[in-house]
């Protein structure tokens, strides 16, 4: 399992790019496929499949490390979160080969991570991160986390805003934050972190617009303390208090 | 800010590389200046300070890079998770030199991150990061987010555990967690992830001894579907259900 970072070469782990070179086969969704340098995949058998393919892809990949072929399954970011790792874990689980796959994770540098250094320092304290998909998880469950992260003044990070199909899941869940945080509120979006069309917008909390995230964007809403140094986004962690900082 | 990630050079990201290579001066705790490349520090003037001296060293490098020297500010894992960026950030702010220092961010693999690389996918749904550190946070504040994040059953990354001066935070936490997770969630120690001395251990919420950790370990507490997969930490998003993965 291996994660490829935001997108950018450059921030692909070194470790990432060996276990690509030696893999035979490469596994992942075609979007991600298209951010591997492209002399990682030359000579392979490349396994790509469109966004509701998940789990014939990682099938096909199963099998492939079944047949003693080393395989690599591809995510963005990394492939814990949110990404391929789970699925391909619960697949060999269920089809009791534990015994028989290797099974090793290369971490890579999740998309939340990437969107947040460019926005500034805003994940500085807690944070929790929410995927607002609701294709494998009830609504009801989202909205209880979004609620209880909220409350309790966690910095949010949002994956998975807006898509086609769904419309409107955004809205709520800004709708629930503000009922927790004042209207100014810094909340930043990025979209295409560290890609070609890469774009960074912040806003605060009364004046966002929904609209300007896609599938392709992360949501960061700060918490209670969260406020604009400049055009960054900033969480202070309490030095100033403690310590000064004139 | 650079992030040097987990600690292994094969985690460290190109653009990371880069920017301390051009850097003139490389500021850091020693402990993550221990981590860098030796030769990306040859020839560099280097700001290592204790545990203690995070506000001093930042001084410092922000005086450098008043001066015009190239400087890197290093953490490990990301800058921006319970790292560096946020307290050199406001300090510019206080100081009113964002507009006479460019502020950039190097991000890298958080240290949650390699853990749950190491762990398997412990970190495959939603999850809360929670730094136990009561230095610059109070208490109730932790115990507070501890209780909303247990509560709306999101996966919990535990930063700062454990250090000489503070004991028994781990227990509480946990305790906390305990009132509403089953006794055999599993709860991943993971202690140096991908450095010398790494030490991975999983025992269930009921069995898992406080005293495992230190201040070098991350603890990741499942969340109610958290199952371990032979070895390995899995929380699944659903796939099996809406799929099967037979």
């Amino acid at each position: 399992m291996v994660g490829l970072g935001p997108g950018d070469a450059s921030l692909l782990a070194p470790l990432a790019r060996t276990a690509l070179e030696r893999a035979a086969v490469v596994a992942g969704y075609s979007t991600y496929l298209d951010l591997v340098p492209p002399e990682l995949l030359a000579g392979k058998e490349v396994v790509a499949t469109g966004m509701m393919g998940e789990v014939e892809r990682c099938a096909l990949a199963v099998e492939s490390a079944l047949a003693g072929r080393d395989t690599a399954v591809v995510s963005g970011g990394d492939s814990g979160v949110y990404g391929m790792a789970g699925l391909v874990l619960e697949m060999l689980e269920t089809r009791r080969l534990l015994d028989r796959v290797d099974f090793e994770v290369v971490p890579g540098i999740p998309a939340v991570i990437g969107a947040a250094a460019l926005l500034g320092a805003p994940l500085t304290h807690d944070f929790a991160c929410v995927s607002l998909s609701d294709l494998l998880t009830p609504w009801e469950v989202i909205e209880k986390r979004l609620e209880a992260a909220a409350s309790a003044d966690f910095v949010l990070a949002l994956y998975n805003p807006r898509s086609r199909r769904r419309s409107g899941l955004l809205e709520r869940a800004l709708a629930i934050v503000a009922r927790h945080r004042a209207p100014e509120t810094p909340v930043g979006f990025v979209r295409q972190a560290w890609r070609e069309g890469q774009n960074v917008r912040v806003a605060t909390l009364g004046e966002a617009d929904p609209a300007w995230a896609d599938m392709l964007t992360i949501v960061v809403v700060g918490n209670a303390s969260t406020r604009m140094a400049g055009e960054k986004m900033l969480t202070p962690r309490g030095y100033a208090g403690k310590y000064g900082l004139e």
